[in-house]
């Protein structure tokens, strides 16, 4: 390999496929990135076996080429460069780079040990901008539950029905569900579940891009790839595993009617759950007293050694009385996604699910189980 | 106690007192914040048996009193109301927290439990800018020891002499000295070492208050005090230990004539430094060829599992051509505490130490011994 590339654009490429490279040590491998050159292309990847991260650009190339580098040190001291032109060219497994006044050596590994980034079997496609599937797998990406026991819920889902999208998490103590509409008319429905650190990666790695992404779903993969512009050549692929298993019917414990009903200003009902978290013991509960009539909700908290705390807040209310409980972290959780300035809260009794909603939108709904007594 | 506060303002006493606290369980009275009126003042304090810090704010008082609360709680839920008038009244050892719609009640434990900030018995004052101190400390902060061997390099150095405190920190290794002139003319020469912890939090309270800060001396104690603005009233007082024994004789280390200077971009040299750094082995060792001929310094440094780095920076040298080798940390916590952006580098031969100063000023000093081979 042969070839020269502006500090800043290889930056972009090693801080892109960074997260995919291992922190392990038990497949030192993995802890490399692959540099290869194709036609006029170089090709960054780096992979921890679960998922693989591909990044391309455009460059002249003298020779062709390839081998692995540390990724740590490697783009440690790319950053480090001035935004210069940069040779980068192989000898003997080594790795020898130039810029300016700078003379360096990074010892390699053959590109043969790496391994190979599986490709996928194209059976579903569908296309969505980068910036708002991002925005919208934020709102409900901290929910899927951590335990092992079920991998199905450790996941989010992606649902596909007709022009509708919706992403999907829970932890069996609250649900989250974020509808999108995208343009493709695809063929059959279809659905699969992600890792919550592929959506972490898909986030971190297409928030702040906003082109569209295509979404490739084949046999127990998943695709994530943008394309250079106005170009077939490809910019960017995110591939994962997807999780096997069932995702459970969620939609019926979402409650299809409800006998409270109270729209709050959201970032005063946040302020006040905040403050009465101060005064929560183990369980994290806190009581709400929906109160119809008055046209407000008593927010209550209690704590034998610390002390208590009682606030209320005004809305819109219809509705029976209702005195019910929950854990003021699921409450926050659900407020901090939601992007309208007022909510509709609605529950039924002290037992069932309240559900959380914007006011003026139907792309989202938190479902919160309450602390039973 | 019976008051009123704004949130604002007691948010504010809470935020500087609230380091002096303490996190250990072994004392929980620690854990508390002393609430007290005096006259017309409400008078924060928290200790931690090493440190105390003390706060007052003029209000109106309806009724005299003094109680302790746990100070993490009382903070937060503070931090949460909204900027408007809070009411602190006293009931049976508990805090009545009323601030429009919230009632609020923390249990409190009673303010004869609370250890005594001792009264410190004044030997010598001194007055200099607080932001000038704290700025000043911060460029020194990060050198002292961590070792409990030798405690009295484990603080800072305040050496009083005429018009000048020279700040000092070392670690055997490498020193620094910050010179500050000040307006009052003190009787005689004195010099005391406090913590390191006392000094982040000198810098951490004084930092953007901007007022003249009194340095008070007294038997094993120093008070930092600074007055409510044209008062002889205090607002804010950190008292502490300071470390016992006598510093060593620094200044008998300090090269008083070198062979080899070169006058250096302080920035270029810097990501130099930091680029050599990624190639560095266990020492962090990196090696300086100092030209004053060719008026270069060539950087290198090699780590056999990784490879190997060569750059060269442009100076204005005099003197013999020096081989020398230095921690690169060593030499970064010196770089980054220069303000000037040219930096003089002055040595004589590998086994003795080198000097950084800044060009134009003579204010700091940084003395780093070389890797020896």
């Amino acid at each position: 390999m042969n070839i020269n590339i502006l500090q800043n654009k290889l930056k972009e490429g090693l801080n892109i496929i960074g997260r995919g490279s291992s922190k392990s040590t038990s497949l030192p491998i993995l802890k490399n990135v692959l540099l290869k050159t194709y036609n006029n292309f170089l090709n960054l990847s780096a992979t921890d076996l679960e998922i693989g991260i591909k990044w391309w650009t455009p460059v002249k190339v003298d020779k062709e080429g390839e081998l692995t580098v540390p990724y740590n040190s490697f783009s440690s001291f790319i950053n480090l460069l001035p935004n210069k032109k940069i040779n980068l060219n192989i000898k003997n497994n080594n790795l020898l780079i130039n810029c300016e006044d700078y003379k360096t050596q990074i010892n390699g590994i053959s590109a043969k040990e790496f391994p190979i980034i599986p490709k996928i079997k194209e059976k579903e496609k569908i296309i969505i901008n980068s910036s708002f599937l991002s925005d919208s797998l934020l709102q409900i990406i901290d929910i899927p539950s951590l335990s092992k026991v079920k991998p199905e819920i450790s996941g989010i889902l992606f649902s596909f029905k007709e022009k509708e999208l919706k992403l999907v998490a829970t932890d069996s103590y609250r649900l989250a569900e974020k509808k999108i509409s995208f343009k493709k008319n695809n063929k059959d429905d279809f659905s699969f579940i992600i890792p919550q650190r592929t959506a972490r990666e898909v986030v971190n790695i297409f928030k702040e891009i906003n082109k569209d992404v295509e979404i490739i779903f084949g046999e127990n993969q998943i695709l994530f790839r943008v394309k250079i512009e106005d170009t077939n050549e490809p910019y960017i692929e995110l591939t994962s595993k997807v999780i096997e298993g069932n995702y459970p019917d969620y939609e019926s414990i979402i409650p299809k009617k409800t006998k409270t009903k109270i729209i709050l200003d959201k970032d005063d009902f946040l302020n006040r759950v905040k403050a009465a978290s101060v005064f929560t013991s183990k369980v994290n509960e806190i009581n709400l007293v929906f109160s119809p009539n008055e046209e407000e909700v008593i927010i209550k908290s209690n704590n034998k050694d610390l002390g208590n705390y009682e606030t209320k807040i005004k809305g819109r209310a219809e509705g029976d009385e209702l005195n019910i409980s929950f854990n003021y972290r699921f409450l926050l959780d659900g407020l901090n996604n939601i992007k309208s300035s007022e909510i509709i809260f609605e529950a039924s009794d002290e037992n069932s699910p309240g559900v959380i909603k914007p006011v003026g939108k139907s792309d989202f709904l938190y479902v919160v189980m309450p602390i039973k007594n």
